[in-house]
């Protein structure tokens, strides 16, 4: 059996009914995240949980219980799916109301999760993604982890469309992240990645791999770069929840490339692959 | 006993039960549309229902039915929640998937809808509204009428806060829209709006204010106009299905002005009520 969260409750998928006027489904009135799970262990929760109380702030929108009882309640549904290897995912919308494009201030949310066994990429992580460049053409609140993600996944569809396993954007020239990651540049050892701004999200992976590559002596620069620059890239690489650090090494679209698999990269990977495990024994 | 529609049936809002999965859920991936009923018949539904389909096609979503089969159960639905007066809202996500950004192309879609009677203004049409003027940051395919609101609403709330009635929106100074409405000025007697671009969306209630005008002699210019020429306008108002061709009076936020109701804004408002009058006798 396979069981669901729906706001307090741990329970089965059929006992989930949302409503067709719940402002998540009229309006993408809402905010997600995706924990990963690693050898039946969570990891990150709380940076993750500590980044979904940010957006509800930013969206204000309550959340119906403190972090400690969500973040029970996801380890509980965790554990109650035997999830190994794989993802637990949480979304809150501002609940229902009538139809109507205001808003009630701090509204209590309605919380639904699930967790997935997914295998984390082996062969991508070695021999790396195709990536497609494209326009960045979604709203100026990238910052936000909202449910509004028709940019993202029209995105995706394009880069699936070039046989790419990977959309990464643009706006005007100036490369900013990934359709659900972050990107990255090395040139002349120095770790290029967009700066938090309202134009990215600040992923966890982000964050943790800044700070690994940080404390082990590699100099990161937190500036925008260009299609120009990741052209002459001499290495490139995403980092998410689900791809952890990915090299890039065939860029298409807007620009066409070719990067190798670069050794700051497989730096960064061992680094990863370390603090996962740290993390999670 | 109130009725809602699902799919291919006109049901009862508790038989409605959307998917925690469904997509229109998890990303905001969906289309909708709002017809006006006015003295229990419906007004432009082949207007709103052509542009329903071309929403789906720029998302490749693929409709159940045809559009004559949805065309009778958005009627079969008024009618049978006897409306007077008011609103049919449906709308049309890209149903149930295990949640990926990727989404498979034309899958077929899931279509709710409701009915509700609504008060179409009628102080507000005489002595006009307050506007707050404030950024566009909504994404780049605003000519698409998706669920993705959030852009929307947070204006909206904005407003609100403020007082006033309705957002509308400059991009670097560029007037583009309301949060739910199209914005028009009038200076030196032409009637000015942002052309058909993929920053606004082609509001029916626009094309027919258009027509009207152009058949009826006045002069329109679909150019865009800057927030200083707003300043300086003679006349301001907004259009959309709900709110009809309503004057602004005053403008608050980014800029701050005082305009009055002028005499094309109620030429406009008369030949717009003998359109209403003369498509729903």
């Amino acid at each position: 059996m396979t069981y669901v969260l729906l706001n307090h409750d741990i329970t089965t998928r059929e006992n989930v009914k949302i409503d067709m006027e719940d402002r998540g489904y009229n309006f993408g009135d809402g905010i997600y995240e995706v924990i990963p799970v690693y050898n039946t262990k969570t990891m990150a929760m709380e940076e993750h949980l500590n980044r979904f109380e940010e957006s509800a702030l930013k969206l204000e929108i309550q959340l119906p219980y403190d972090k400690e009882t969500l973040k029970q309640l996801l380890e509980e549904l965790k554990t109650k799916n035997n999830i190994t290897n794989g993802i637990i995912y949480v979304q809150m919308t501002r609940g229902v109301s009538p139809r109507a494009h205001l808003y009630e201030r701090n509204a209590v949310g309605l919380i639904t999760g699930f967790s997935r066994e997914m295998p984390f990429p082996v062969e991508q992580k070695q021999t790396g993604i195709r990536a497609y460049v494209t326009e960045d053409i979604r709203w100026l609140r990238c910052d936000i982890k909202t449910i509004n993600l028709l940019g993202n996944t029209m995105v995706k569809r394009k880069a699936t469309d070039h046989t790419c396993q990977e959309g990464i954007m643009h706006r005007n020239g100036t490369m900013t992240e990934g359709s659900s990651s972050n990107l990255f540049i090395v040139k002349d050892k120095l770790i290029y990645t967009h700066p938090v701004t309202n134009l990215i999200l600040n992923g966890i992976t982000r964050q943790i791999v800044l700070k690994l590559a940080k404390e082990n002596g590699y100099k990161v620069v937190e500036e925008a770069f260009t299609l120009q620059q990741l052209s002459n890239a001499d290495e490139a690489f995403i980092t998410s929840t689900t791809q952890e650090v990915t090299p890039v090494t065939k860029v298409v679209g807007d620009i066409e490339t070719d990067i190798p698999v670069g050794s700051i990269t497989k730096a960064l990977q061992q680094l990863f692959a370390e603090h996962v495990k740290n993390k999670t024994k």
